[in-house]
């Protein structure tokens, strides 16, 4: 059964829409300024991962940005399980999907106070096809880690732990890590130099035994982040939450971003130069085995699965090579 | 003949809608990622403003923003007046429009790297009613200027000459501004404490008779600053771009705000203190009046038109004063 | 019994004065210099609490600002004990007293070297009525905890630890607190946006079970924050010194500020937002019972007679109802 | 005519009082905050000099800190010179005075708000010799040029052009210059590194025939900087109001520093360098010669004639060779 | 006439040897310490281009960096002279040489004082042939302007104008620049985030018809810079010493490195994207066409023929190409 | 038997010479560009302490700065411990000797891209008499320790634990202690005013019993620090790595350096204050003790011997008193 994205439908304010049909407003604040917060969970075994904590952390995001969804948590949980379970049904079993929350503060106004809510909110709740064809390899071989020129947002501009859809500095950032090389995964600094996070994960290195990640002051509190650290407690590895720099990250003997889609994702160069004999370090595979364990499947093996049937497909039909991502 | 916004139809990639079904895809970049780029270009008796200077500022934030807008700068400008001139017919002869560019790099895809332009461009294109009775009695008593707790985002996180919609940073700050006063308007400083700009707009003060505004180190590279800057050369102001602190409006002899739509808003408090004698100044009536002799009609006078006949209908319906905005 | 503060002598080098014959030279350099450190010092039960603590510290400030106060530890011990064995008989039973300690660099002469110490220190040591009606409320409420604009002065111009009189930028901060709430209590951010410290307290939040309070890079190193430390050490509840940010008070379960006068004040609001769901905390009121325990008296309610006294006497007294702070 | 300090009549709220009266409570906010805003204005020939300047100056600083002295500007011109007048006769012909500005939020409340102004302000005025011996070798000899380890309060957290008494992170500073030679004038860095400001004066430099300070971002707008820049204008010296760093300063071919009791200092060595050769630059002495000429009377000459009397003093009675300044 | 390098001598405190034989002890201070303060001019048709102003800036290095070099600026302009008379004989006429001084604090001791100056400083001047290829064909494409993830070092750590050899931090930003294109040239950012310096040169942007370049704070008071300005003026081409950011340079109409070796080298890409239309710009073929006039030959010319020259010996003996520089 | 350091041969590329011989190419890129990784390792006893430690992060620093020296860390230790044993029997029994590493990227090509390697690495080791002379006295009465005005290169321009011969910026600031005591040890702060460590070593406080290091974010990851830290553990001395400021060394209880020659070296004064009694503390000696006995000598010891055998000669001729280092 192949995963055909067209039949997830998409919740808009109550109602459910098909993907072609998925629209909101031009004046919407969320295309005029931005102003939506938002959440992206994943199914392992079409389960959803901690659907809670991200849950959790969506209503500090709209208590902090002062959004009213219109909502209780709990209502926002049982719809978003409505959603999944109605688009589950088109997921084959051994696939998994996205489940993303986008909830703007509704209507916008041209030249009128943007910071009160004029309508109710835009609450958006959607499934895709979790694909992991672009990172599958980096689990046997590693990514490839940039550090771009820009510097990451500052907390007392605007805190990275709101996750919300203003992304063009995160954007803009990455198209510098990419000048470098195209397949390369990008890691923020902060102002002063100390490494902060990836446009959508965060970021670990292992050293003499230690994981260590840095703090929130400049990098999503990141659900996949507090999983790795909650696995490594269960595997006595210790760890400690610290600021570092570039240094730190060179002279590693492991490394690696998580993130909800790939969980952990191996970095074996930085910058150019190997971390450590540039392959993918022990720490980093128990970490994955102990997440696969967790959700009772192969996290790698399905990434790898994907590419494999891309990979076969693109032999058969060569002309179909970049179609990888462009049907989500 | 009243101003029905209804009427004003939207351009979306080569098509024109009317405003409730102008819509976008969710899966839209400008949606997901907050990436689009954008100007407003104001008319004044119907003609644009320095339409060309909006454009040219507009392939900037493209060029720079590595967004393939799809349509030449010519065509751009092309299309944009062919919806002014639909719209138009709708308009008031005494009213004017917004006319409002966002362009966003088009489809985006979870998971997928975002710095790949993986569709044409979303070009949009759209007018609205000039609405300016929220800023009407600023012109008369000036507002009250407020910084907030936070600060301008720098511009090594990103550049705020780049015109874009990542706006939370910004509107979070305009929240910080109202929790002192629900009209105020704010004026972020930078991380340094140098005054940087208003989120939609920028800042200027005279003192000792100099007309002083702030670099655009992080400030928009505002059309109607170089306006203001024009306008009072013009007129034998001397004036400075250079960097200012709060203690320089607090000790000014006058103060403004430069934006498209009012042109010139004096301010006459800065957080709690009057500027000067609490009263719009002279250079600042010089230079709004020079202003409106540029556009031949009365820029402060038709918001206070607008006000009057909201004023007037609010009194008739009492219970609609809210309305205001709300149909823009 | 009623407390009349007239009564209190005031130590000045030696001699003791009534207070409104308590003056000193227009040209000291606490006058002209703002260089005098100071410590307050309360009791409890007409006992001082941590005297010997609040003594170290004025020692470590007088060693840091190489004011020379003529006197040792132990001398000013001393005579500390013996204007409070003075005043206390005019003190009722069920009230208490600041001891206040103020110890400038002695004369100042116009346009000489300010650095070398002319003359013998000026030391002032004098009690006050502990008024707590200000703050009383705020025990069973919470206060509204407001950042103003500025911002805290960094270490390497002024370290916060020197407690010290020259305060003007502490008392503007606070005013643009006021801005937002009169009856807010501020919370200085320092340069890089970290939650820095009260003007004359320190802060703390509760997430998670965890009590966290800055470190004093940008604080004082407050004796009721080493005691609230103690008190939860005793308690079983962990606690950590570490940096945070706006985002974590946002999102805390608890907030509670920290200084002699008051020992813990809860803090339910903050920036307009309630702290959790807007009421006094479990952690918060555990510790406050602790501290009253340690201490044998219940603290709140010592604020809250004074509170109910004041209110008895206002509706006897209308008009008097803004004098409860002028007879200090 | 000797000149006898003891003679110069003290004004507080009203009255006059002899020096060794003039005192004010223990509980003034001027001695519990250093909250005190104050102006030093000085005579030439008894006449003062550019008294509205000051005053100017003086209700900026009040209107900032929002304290309210209780009197305009020209009741406090008034009041000013009627000080003056009463203490003139005590001065000798060729000796001229300081006339002192402070003014104090009025009484303090241990424990209550401080931003309130709970009574009359308290208003200083007084007249001091101008004893400028500690200065007078520098006119010929120049003085030694420091840097401090700490760096200038950033105006984020207090402005530098609000001229107030809560100095001690100015006397700090200067006692770490102190470290390097006791005779030595410091020149504060801002966090950056930029040259800053003296603790009680603005910073020149002369290179490459252009007279350079440095902005009043992190500097008191000196009347004497701004009187240097002024015959800097008549004498056809080109200024810069410019940035520089220490770089600057070791390379510069004069340097100096101006305040009010002075003047125009050289500084002819800056930590442990020459300037240039060593000797006092030919720009500085036609600035200080045209700042004589303005005034009618020989600047320098005055402050050689004072340290010629007391090392004519001095010779007779050696023992009391540290008395200058103790009789301020 | 072929040039020969191995007949340039090497001047090392006052003896002349061949540079196979110029060597100094692994002691000094040069190589233990990089304690070396340097210039590098260059001849044109055989003259040295401003080898007094080089001089100048070699006195002002030494005076900072406290280094005695033992010799008097007119001895080492003699010296100079000296070495460039013994080594032109073997320059070809239609060839030029560097100049290149390195002065150190002579020699160091393991674990003694560093800043006690134990020797004679260690002088050395030589001549280079002046080879050019690596940039000839960037005067006509224009070469890719590349931003380092590193920033430039503060001036309050090490101000760039010392022109030194302790070059670790430049070396390194380079590096990070080839890692997105060996062949870019690298513009450092200073902790700002705005432009400081190339590694070795300087940066200029054009627009609107003003030629900007960044002020001295985080970047060496370029010869070549000042050329350019003097330059800039004698065509009337208006001219700024400002801060700008990578915004600037994105949307600049012309871009270019001054440097003593090239002159002027157009850049035509910046990070990825063209300025302009990627092509050298008229002001920038201007200002090296007037520098050409100035020094009497085609600065350009000299640097395609000798890469014609190259590349027709390449194509004789192919495997030597990568022999341009290795014989320097 | 005399030290005689003109036996002790020096290594440079596979051949051994004689200091007087040792010397390398005025080309190399150690002179020209400072571009030297480098280690100091000592002996005890003729036998080297923690050499793989010190290969480890000489290793790490050739990573960084992407060096290849050409030998692996086998080979480098081989020839390390050749060079060492062709030394030692000119060692007398009680003296030790410093091994210095210093490893280059070779030839230097001036104009050429300075980041390419163009030839083999420059390595040279070679040992020197450990002359501990100068240090000797403050094992007993401890030394100053200043504060310079520069601060420390930060991370993001250099980060210090890349230990490089680029040392220009410490060895200036070290000239600024200088000036204020010329015994004086300096202590730099990095750019927000943490204490960060001495131009070659690194520092401890202890307060209330914790031995407190700053981060390695701007202080070299000292092997001698992380000796210090693990003689505390084995002591039970309670040890943190934290931010810390200089109140925090003004109130210290102790305060010592670390580094290779001298292993602990207590500081008794700060910035002219003594620290706590201004004698030397138990913890320190405690350490210091555990050190020695950790390798099996007296190690002030040995420094006190060399100090009396100096002062001894000195008597005796005392026109060589400045000799103690020049023959290094």
């Amino acid at each position: 059964m192949p995963h055909d994205p067209s039949k997830h439908l998409v919740y808009i304010n109550g109602e459910l829409f098909p993907p072609d049909e998925a629209k909101i407003s031009v004046f919407d604040s969320a295309v005029m300024l931005g102003d939506t917060v938002t959440e992206s969970t994943r199914t392992f075994r079409h389960r959803p991962f901690k659907l809670d904590q991200h849950l959790d952390r969506l209503y500090k995001s709209l208590k902090v940005t002062r959004i009213d969804p219109g909502l209780s948590q709990a209502e926002m949980k049982e719809l978003t399980l409505r959603v999944l379970q109605a688009n589950l049904p088109h997921v084959p079993p051994d696939e998994d999907v996205w489940i993303v929350h986008n909830i703007s503060r509704g209507r916008s106004v041209a030249g009128a106070d943007p910071t009160k809510q004029r309508s109710q909110a835009t609450v958006i709740a959607f499934t895709q096809p979790m694909i992991l064809t672009d990172w599958a390899r980096f689990y046997t071989e590693g990514c490839h880690a940039v550090t771009p020129m820009s510097r990451a947002v500052p907390p007392q501009s605007l805190d990275a732990r709101i996750k919300n859809r203003s992304r063009m500095a995160y954007t803009l950032a990455e198209m510098e890590v990419k000048l470098v090389d195209p397949q390369a995964q990008g890691i923020l600094l902060d102002l002063d130099g100390n490494v902060a996070e990836n446009k959508g994960g965060n970021f670990f290195i292992v050293s003499e035994g230690v994981l260590k990640t840095p703090s929130t002051r400049s990098a999503l509190a990141g659900i996949s982040r507090a999983t790795a650290l909650e696995l490594a407690a269960g595997l006595g590895i210790p760890a400690q939450v610290v600021d570092f720099q570039l240094y730190d990250i060179y002279t590693a003997d492991e490394a690696f971003f998580t993130s909800t889609p790939y969980c952990i994702m191996p970095a074996t160069r930085i910058n150019g130069l190997p971390v450590s004999d540039g392959r993918v370090g022990g720490v980093t595979r128990r970490l994955l085995a102990a997440w696969s364990d967790l959700v009772g499947m192969d996290i790698a093996g399905q990434a790898l699965r994907q590419l494999a049937a891309v990979e076969t497909a693109q032999s058969l039909h060569p002309s179909n090579h970049t179609k990888k991502h462009t049907d989500g």
